[in-house]
């Protein structure tokens, strides 16, 4: 069993990735692919005039403030026209997808995250009304229902607070969650790099190598998202999975070349 | 069995829909969803520069031509924001609920038009690129799979062609297409009107009762969706649905109502 996340950044290349996996699934590869959307829904936030808006915590943290507005443009983008349009890609293969989001029978589970505290002109204020949480439980009795069905998930934020309420969590973490819940053998993070960069973004000076009890050594190379994913790859070997590479999604066989190690390997 | 079909018009009230699918799931019905998200999608479409076009065919019908800008478009309000949606007020309602369109599983699978012979400045012209299909086949496999293990499906166009293709095809038809599939006892078409009128918009004019062998007599009272509702109709009664009712979804208990009778009953 392995779980292939692949982002939602410029230069994807989603045929090549949907060619990979379908020629796996059809050999017998279980899988379970996850998504992202993040440029497609900031592209989509700005043509309707609404705009991300980016916090700062007291800290230091900089993050998006996910609105009830934002949460359904997100919505629009990440299960209606990317898990679609992955879903589309794999049934034009053969293959029997089957798209779900985290909201979906409660396949990310878990706390809601009402309020975030800010720095606004210099005071630290309390902004009510946003929709990020965590994902602390996977319906793993549904993926593997779909799985043993001949379907394969096609999953995507958001996920399901325990009340119910839809809440945006991080796709690269949920995935993390997604590998340990299934026990998989190995988790994919692909993106539109090669793998953790020691001088980004400079390619050649790719880190081919973690191991998962130093991680903390090696944030300090992750730019931005490139966090979330380093983070989200001790987890999961934390929580079990044996390895985790961060691989290119930007060429042919994105999936193979990761299994075969190409990329920055964690473990 | 039954399956309740909710437009996307203006004045539908999800909330007490959701309520009253809730409270009949909790008590052991077995039901499945089915949903549109017309007006929504027309909002979007203007919002993004690319309003929807309206084609005439030769015999005079007029329908929507759905190139692939407006598929993605229509992909990101049926399985995006309408769908999760329901889905989320579901959740917070204790019912597990799963959505899908119906290219998941291909769920909803037919043939997909490609092309369509319209009139324009009086001349007759093959137009190309149209994304629309028939159903012609439900999985009613993934429908039991998911209904036995206690999730609530619900499902919203586009479909997949049998080549795996994404096509718009029409809720109306498709929930119908479902409630032969699954023998359902009953399929609901719930919209925005109090059912079929002899005066349309006459609210006083409900047609109480139409015999389902004489539904033709009965379309020329039926304005512009109505008519594909009548139709559909027709086709789950031919079925062997034994009733369909067109009924009220701006009111409370929408399901209940119109399983009471409450609306135009097809049988």
């Amino acid at each position: 069993m392995i779980v292939v996340k692949v982002g939602g950044s410029e230069g994807i290349d989603y045929d090549a990735l949907c060619d990979d996996v379908a020629e796996l699934w059809q050999e017998g590869q279980r899988l379970v692919l996850v998504h992202g959307g993040s440029v497609e829904t900031n592209r989509l936030a700005e043509a309707l005039g609404h705009p991300p808006r980016f916090v700062t915590s007291p800290s230091g943290h900089t993050s998006r403030f996910t609105d009830h507005a934002t949460l359904e443009i997100f919505e629009m983008v990440y299960c209606g026209k990317v898990n679609k349009g992955i879903v589309e890609r794999l049934q034009r293969r053969g293959v029997n997808a089957v798209g779900l989001s985290g909201l979906d029978g409660r396949l990310f589970e878990g706390k809601h995250k009402d309020s975030v505290r800010i720095v606004e002109d210099g005071k630290v204020k309390l902004l009510r009304g946003d929709h990020t949480g965590t994902v602390e439980r996977v319906n793993v009795h549904l993926l593997n229902l779909l799985l043993d069905n001949g379907y394969l998930p096609v999953l995507t934020p958001p996920g399901a607070s325990f009340e119910g309420v839809a809440v945006n969590v991080d796709g690269d973490r949920a995935a993390a969650a997604v590998a340990v819940a299934v026990k998989a053998e190995a988790l994919l993070l692909l993106s539109n790099v090669p793998g953790l960069l020691r001088d980004f973004p400079n390619e050649a000076s790719l880190i081919p190598e973690i191991p998962a009890d130093r991680v903390e050594d090696y944030l300090e190379f992750a730019q931005d998202r490139m966090k979330k994913k380093v983070l989200g790859a001790a987890e999961a070997v934390r929580g079990g999975v044996r390895r985790v590479i961060l691989g290119d999604a930007r060429l042919v066989q994105p999936v193979r070349r990761a299994l075969a190690g190409r990329g920055t390997v964690v473990s």
